[in-house]
Order: structure tokens, then sequence, then C-alpha cells
């Protein structure tokens, strides 16, 4: 977009501004190759300006450029996470997933090396953005669940799925995006559901939840549907003795 | 064990005893500190062995005694996962769970640092050691079930539930081992069954292997007691409509 300017317009811009466009132009080009491919020559032609330019805003280097970055798409995914407290909760879970998966659908390949371990300019600082992000989604899952405080059980449920969520980012676009990212959505959100199912058995708080989540239920909600489509399984399975 | 060795009862050992010797002494190290934080030097010291004979056997240093570490690791991890294709498939799985969470409980830290992202002698060679490691757990589920061609969904399916796993036993490490190691495995069996069973209605290739674990399980089963204890729930969310 600012590639086409005049080598002279990009002085117009504040300094906020200025360092949000880099911090864009980076973005953007992480979406396309792993960060540590991406020099700081490749920001300063992407966003139409000079290197030095760059290097004034970010003298740490690439380092900085990159940890700004992530730092960036930190912000943006807890956004994703942001939902109003009303209605069937699976739905609140469904649209925030939906945020997040156009995140994961508009960086792909940026998305992958921020999150994935082993790229080169990966250090405790951008661990911590990392792991701040997902303790940022494990918080707004039990507050719209109501728990102030999780028991064991309860935290590794919400944590484990989190990471299933991840997970299955990095192996739906490795895998090409297949099955459809509305297939994958209402999968993770079934995932969720059937865990926190799977767990009540053995865990009182988590039993509170499930019925809790229930009670919020609509019919031809997300929970009637997968209940109704696996009850027959469930049925034959436990007739098995 | 060795350390009470006397200076030069070391010299008996073969070239590959003592290799094997000096990686399994890294490993217990690593059990109980990350990977950066053990020197050549506390190796030689735990082996009772003097540095330079560390130095002679690993002549890259920390970097390549790691590596060595790493797949040292790997080659039981992967030991853990073999078992015979005979009986109910839940209880194969528990098995290998078992023998799987007993090395997690073993290696402790040194099992969360050679897995988790940030270390920093983490290279593209380490993660293609962890990747491996992945794929055979993957290899030997899908042997089990009886596949050869998987379809997107059920790879994705085998894919998560591996992720799962190695969350799980992070998380798990990370909040002092609770709950019990049996019910985490329970637990991580119960995962995939409930996973294959959400995806069943979705795709006729994990129908099928749904059917296929069904007809081995036997009367008092892991599956057939997981159906009970949900039952009820899954009728009650049914008929919300």
């Amino acid at each position: 977009m600012t590639s086409a300017a005049t080598p002279r317009a990009y002085r117009r811009l504040s300094v906020e501004d200025r360092r949000a466009q880099l911090i864009d132009t980076a973005l953007q080009l992480f979406a396309h190759r792993a960060p540590e491919d991406v020099s700081l020559d490749d920001v300063a032609e992407a966003a139409g300006v000079s290197r030095p330019l760059v290097y004034r805003y970010f003298p740490g280097g690439k380092q900085q450029l990159y940890e700004a970055a992530l730092r960036g798409a930190a912000d943006v995914l807890e956004q994703c996470f942001a939902e109003p407290e009303e209605g069937p909760l699976m739905q609140r879970l469904s649209r925030a997933l939906d945020r997040y998966l156009a995140f994961v659908v508009g960086h792909d390949a940026g998305f992958s090396a921020l999150l994935q371990g082993g790229s080169v300019v990966e250090t405790s600082r951008t661990s911590a953005i990392v792991d701040e992000v997902r303790r940022a989604a494990a918080e707004q899952i039990l507050r719209h669940l109501g728990v102030t405080d999780p028991g064991p059980r309860l935290r590794m449920a919400v944590r484990m799925w989190i990471t299933a969520v991840e997970a299955a980012s990095l192996i739906w676009l490795d895998e090409g995006k297949d099955p459809s990212v509305e297939e994958l959505r209402d999968w993770l959100v079934e995932n969720l559901v059937v865990q926190l199912v799977t767990a009540a058995g053995r865990d009182e708080q988590i039993a509170e939840i499930v019925g809790y989540v229930l009670s919020l239920e609509e019919p031809g909600g997300v929970i009637p549907r997968l209940a109704q489509r696996i009850l027959p399984l469930v049925e034959a399975a436990s007739e098995l003795g």
C-alpha cells in the first residue's frame, strides 16, 4: 500500500503512526515468511521507507521488531476473546473462535512461526508474550463460566483445550485448511463440551459448570445437536456392560 | 551411581558404553534442570569422569550432548508406544500411556525442557527429533486402528490428541501432578474416545473406526464405563431440542 508512495511521503506520519505502520508491515511479511527470513530491509522496502528510518524506530534491529510484532499480534488476539456475557455460552465461544480463526487465516505462516517453537528469534520474552495470550484466553473462559476459583481439574481442562485449539490451528494450516473453517470451529467448540462432560463425573465443580452451560442452551444450539448426534453411540457403548 | 567410582575405574568401559553412560547422566541431570543450565562440567562430575573425556565423546560440546540426550529420550519414548495388537484398543492405549507417563514422571523438569519451546539449545535438528516422536505415536495409533490411508479429519484428530497428551503432561507437571497419574491416564484415553465419537458424525472413516473400537471392547472396559457415566447428561442435552 505505502510501497507506491513517493520517497518523501513517509515524513508526514506521527511517531506513533509510523511505529504502528512498521509493525503492521512486519506482521504482513510474517504472514508469508518465518520471522527469521524477514530482514529490516524487507520491512523498509514493503513500507516504502528507508532502512535508517526502520532502525531509528527499532534500534534493537530484527529482534526488537519481531517482539513488537508479536506484542501487536498478542493484543489483537486478546481482543478476539472479548465477548459480552449474554446468550448461550457455546454461541459466545463460537463467535470468539470465528475471530481467532480469522486471525489465523489472515496470518497463516506468520501465525505458525509466532506460535511454534524452534524460531531463532524466540526468547524468554517472546515465550512470555505467548503465555500471556494463553492466560488471557483461560481467564475469559473462566469468567464466562462464572468461576472465580477454578480447581486443578478445571484449570487443566481449560488449559488443555486452549492448547488443543492452538495445535488444531497449526495442524489445520499444515493440512491445507481442510476441513472448512466453520467445521473446525464447531469441532473445537464440541471438543470443549465433551471434555467438560467427560470430566464432570470426576469433579463437582465441572459437573456444576456443565449444568450451568446446559441451562443457557437453546433448542437447535450446538450442544443439543451434538448430543442428538452422539446419543445412539453412547447408548450402544453403555450397553456393552 | 558412578560418581563414587575411583578416578581410574571409568577407563574400563567400551566406547559405546561410555557414550551411553554420559547420555544417561545428562538425561538424569536434565530431569531436574533445564538443558541450558547443565554444563559439561556437571556431566563429568556426575559421571565421575574428567571434563576432557566428556569433550572427547562430544566435541561439539553442550549442544551435541543435548541432541544426543534428546535422541536417547526419543528412542525410549518410541519404545513406550510399542504394544501388541491384541485385546481391547483402549487397554492397549492405557498401557502405552502408563509407560509414557512413567517417563514423564521420571524426567519431570527435563521432560518439560525437552518438549517446550524457548530452550536456548533448541534448533531445527532438535525440533525434527520431537516431531519424529509425534509421528511415531501417530503411526502406532493408526496401525492399531487398522488404518493405512487416514483422511484429513482422522489425521487431524490423531495429531490433536497427541498434542493434547503432550500439553496435558506439561500442564500436569506444572500443576504439581494433581490429579493422580492414573486419573490423568484415564482422562487422556477418554479424551481420544470422545473426540472420535464427536467427529464420527462428520466423517465416514472415523465412524467406521468407532464401530471397530466398540466391537473390541469388553464389559466393564473404559468405554462402557465412560458411556454409562455420561449417558444421563447426553440424554438431558439431547432433550433440549
